[in-house]
């Protein structure tokens, strides 16, 4: 799949990792060029620096082409603004959005864009983690 | 059971309503009295305004008889602290903190406190969406 990541933060960059090792094709965009320092020399995809909120960037990025795009940028409202044109201008068949703040949900669903909201998986984390027996975690990678 | 949460933000303030509602005796710290105004009044528990990385602050929450800590704060080495202090000096049963850099794992494990980390949380959530359906959430509550 091609795949393009907007926002090369903590998420972003495991994410890109990942994705890249599954042997997807994966474009990262950036406002700060730094961010992209953190990637792993096994990271093979493209980097972009830019705000992916704005088209000529996304079109950098081939957005057109895209199997998919994952908007993980610090900011909800950026990543909703950048899910919703790479939805309903480029077409892209799935896009996914980090929101932290839940109750965007139902608008997003609406809008045909899928959430990550690590609040409400974390919720759910602990929720679970109190009726399961101590456990020590240790994942793996 | 009677629960400590550290840190009233986005996820201290939903886990205090879902545990309450469970029937558990919750007990929520805070630096900024603000921070509570977000509880709804369905929260049957109390609330202590200050640091609960002192122990003076820990011990107005009755710690010593919790049967269980979450470590909530935005920081996370604020939330290391905290569940430290709860698990080795106040030797609260089960101690967990959410911790957003992945990297701490290991290092709590062995401490014997349990993780909730987002990062991984999403990550996971992520990958999987890929190989699933789209499917537009509809998240309950």
């Amino acid at each position: 799949m091609y795949i393009v990541i907007a926002g090369c933060g903590r998420l972003g960059d495991m994410l890109a990792v990942q994705l890249s090792r599954l042997g997807h094709s994966v474009v990262m965009i950036d406002h700060t060029e730094n961010a992209f320092g953190k990637l792993p020399g096994e990271f093979s995809g493209f980097t972009i620096t830019g705000d992916a909120s704005e088209h000529s960037v996304l079109e950098m990025a081939k957005i057109k082409k895209a199997d998919c795009l994952f908007s993980v940028c610090l900011e909800d409202t950026l990543n909703l603004m950048i899910a919703q044109l790479a939805r309903h201008v480029f077409e892209v068949p799935r896009v996914f959005a980090r929101v932290y703040q839940g109750s965007y949900e139902d608008i997003l669903g609406a809008l045909s864009i899928e959430i990550i909201c690590p609040t409400q998986l974390a919720l759910s984390a602990c929720l679970a983690s109190l009726t399961s027996p101590k456990d020590t975690p240790e994942h793996s990678g």
